[in-house]
């Protein structure tokens, strides 16, 4: 029954139907009949969730999330749970909840456990972690995406309705489009980032994994605000209403890929109050900055003396991280300023637009051809999502269907930082999938 | 005549006692009066100027700078005269004037000429310059302060009613204070700088000299707005208005200044709303990150080519901007890091406070002094102004009177981005000297 959505979930408990006690119950056993799937790091202890339901009980129902089971991936602390970042020697067991989580819990969330990611959040694919690799909820040995792997699958596999994951470079999206769920990733500091092990501490978000829009809405509702522990922290502010649409040329998508995001422009456009072309050798660039550029020393700059220890750490983990060493703060300023001249060219394009629309992933892999190409592959699924920080964007990945092999395809709707409310709204509007929002 | 401010020559003009001509005429005579005074590096021809005058006849009067004479500083391209930067070896003659020049040229300005510097704008003292150092217009061999020397004093002795400068790190209120003129430093990315010479790209600002704030809020007016030429450029966004006024605690000064301030930190409690004390030394934290950081790699960023040539720089200029090489970019995300918790600070502080009083400069010194010790001093110089733009602030520096041992002495009132035109009223109405606003 957990594969109800948010609303549903609320509407049986209004009605009397269920209990949080029989939802605890039916998520354990779900947990339990999968086995080794690779999409938990820990979960909370059966009678701390049975307590959670019994202390619901004297709890006001009207809470937006009264009851609902949630996932937190595991670079986000809960307490009383290590947060590993799976990287098990690199673990600690905080005392106290991420901010994220505590709006969650004041919310009435039932906190289930914690999910699997690429090591340190750093990659894409979901197959970088001491824990396993999750395999997409499609099968087929085809990758989960990453790095928010398990929180995905917790969420596509029906486990929860809710999870958290995290959304640097992709990390929210990427596996949304691999499992066909919806991945909201929200403007840059609108979400609180206390307590959350930190990639790029300038631009990592805390991302929203949900079956359907509304309940992406939900959520974003209870952690949306300032976090007084989070100096990223910022305002929102509203955007203005419209459906004015951009879509790049010159993509570089697998074929079935491009077919399949051809019928959605072709719908999309004819819901949209406007349409126009841009280019998409700016959001490239940009998207390249973060690993083949200075960005990639924040990664470092927070693990620097945990690398310099004994700790294990996946080879492939540690390269990429390393990198950070190679650049200098002249470096840095440089690729500052290049990046401004592209936050110009973004500030243009939504002058002309007002959301703009790409596929999440160019194509997708299963685990044996990741482990073939384990960086170069990763680099492919980031492709058309790596952008979206540096530039300062909202954005959420929806589900589009399917490529005619049979693959899972999604398209991502980009806006200006704190556009997430209308961005939502854009997608159950313009994309062909019956998706809605309340 | 040219002593007359901007609303003087204007009504002179309206009046028709007055043409373009006779003031052309008059700042020719004036500058050269003045002999060797060290405030220009180049001047405008005078037949061109006479052309500019002939000109404005036929242009439309009620141009809000329709016949007045501006000086800019040494490192804003103006078509046609050389932009040395203050370093001969570095000259280049640009074609197209700066977009913040462009814009008094359109207003009805008359560009006079090119002024004086502290090499590539690296100091706040007013005497690094191979075009020497000009001197206060209070005499006593002390120094006008800098990086804008020459467009101060050009403002100061009467020259020219309105001059350009640039303010990184208070190059455009350090000579305000020390030569008893306004200086305002708007919001990063409030007036352009393309066409400027850069410091540190992703902190410079055009800043403005004039003798009174009405002055200061006409220019203003002209200058803000986008430039499609800087990425940097951000749009103007109202700020509330309110006179809730905030002075530091443990401010470190000279006796006398420290006096003075206190005289007018009294006066101006008893105009203002309301009146909250706050900590010094976040102020202080954020303003030694700009040359003790990985900020000072700006400097290099924009000049590593040069330096590495055989072009002659005074010692003290290419010692301050070699040290750019050596900060990592691990080092800079971490101090990116500090600052941002230090602009989390104060956004806090202008939840309480409307405007933070300051003393624009610790002390002052004579050029002698300044000659024994030239980095120490400087930074002394630089103490209450260097954090200004790294925290994203607005400010305007004014004249406050003197010490009791005749000194020039002023305050600096500072408000968030986009205060400025608060600031410029609040100046008029905290601070006890005789200033209007329009």
């Amino acid at each position: 029954m957990t594969a109800l959505g948010v609303r549903a979930l609320r509407a049986a408990y209004r009605a009397g139907t269920l209990r949080p006690l029989t939802v605890v119950e039916d998520v354990l056993a779900h947990i339990a009949s999968r086995g080794d799937d690779a999409v938990w790091i820990s979960v909370t202890p059966a009678e701390v969730l049975r307590e959670r339901a019994a202390e619901l009980e004297g709890l006001d129902r009207a809470l937006p999330l009264w009851g609902i089971p949630v996932a937190v991936k595991d670079n986000i602390d809960v307490a009383g749970l290590p947060t590993t970042a799976a990287c098990p020697d690199f673990a600690y067991t905080p005392t106290a909840d991420a901010g994220a989580v505590r709006r969650l819990r004041e919310a009435g969330a039932i906190v289930v456990g914690k999910t699997n990611l690429d090591q340190f959040a750093t990659g894409l694919n979901g197959t970088r972690s001491p824990y396993g690799a999750p395999e997409s909820v499609y099968g087929g040995d085809l990758i989960s995406g990453g790095s928010s792997s398990g929180s995905a699958v917790a969420v596509a596999a029906g486990i929860v309705p809710v999870a958290l994951g995290t959304d640097t470079a992709g990390s929210g999206r990427v596996p949304a489009a691999l499992n066909g769920i919806v991945g909201l990733k929200p403007t840059r500091g609108l979400v609180g980032a206390s307590g959350v092990v930190p990639a790029c501490r300038s631009l990592d978000c805390v991302s929203v994994f949900t079956r359907d829009l509304a309940d992406a809405a939900t959520v974003l509702d209870v952690l949306a605000g300032p976090d007084p522990d989070d100096p990223w922290s910022r305002a929102d502010a509203p955007a203005a209403p419209g459906l004015r649409l951009a879509v790049p040329d010159g993509l570089e998508l697998d074929p079935a890929v491009e077919a399949r995001f051809a019928e959605v422009v072709e719908a999309a456009v004819t819901r949209a109050d406007g349409f126009v072309r841009c280019d998409a050798a700016p959001l490239r660039e940009a998207g390249d900055l973060l690993y083949g550029g200075p960005w990639v020393a924040e990664r470092l700059a927070h693990l620097e003396d945990f690398l310099a220890g004994d700790g294990a750490v996946l080879p492939v983990t540690r390269a990429v991280i390393a990198r950070g060493a190679d650049f200098s703060a002249v470096d840095t300023f440089r690729a500052i300023y290049r990046l401004q001249e592209l936050k110009a060219w973004a500030a243009r394009l939504f002058e002309t637009a007002d959301v703009l629309l790409l596929p999440t992933v160019p194509t997708t892999f299963t685990r044996a051809q990741l482990t073939e190409d384990p960086v170069g592959r990763n680099l492919v699924l980031g492709r058309y999502t790596q952008f979206t920080n540096l530039l300062d964007l909202a954005a959420v990945a929806v589900p589009a269907g399917f490529t005619a092999d049979g693959r899972p395809c999604g398209v991502t709707l980009f806006g200006p930082a704190f556009s997430e409310t209308r961005l939502l709204t854009a997608a159950a509007a313009l994309v062909p999938t019956p998706m809605e929002v309340a």
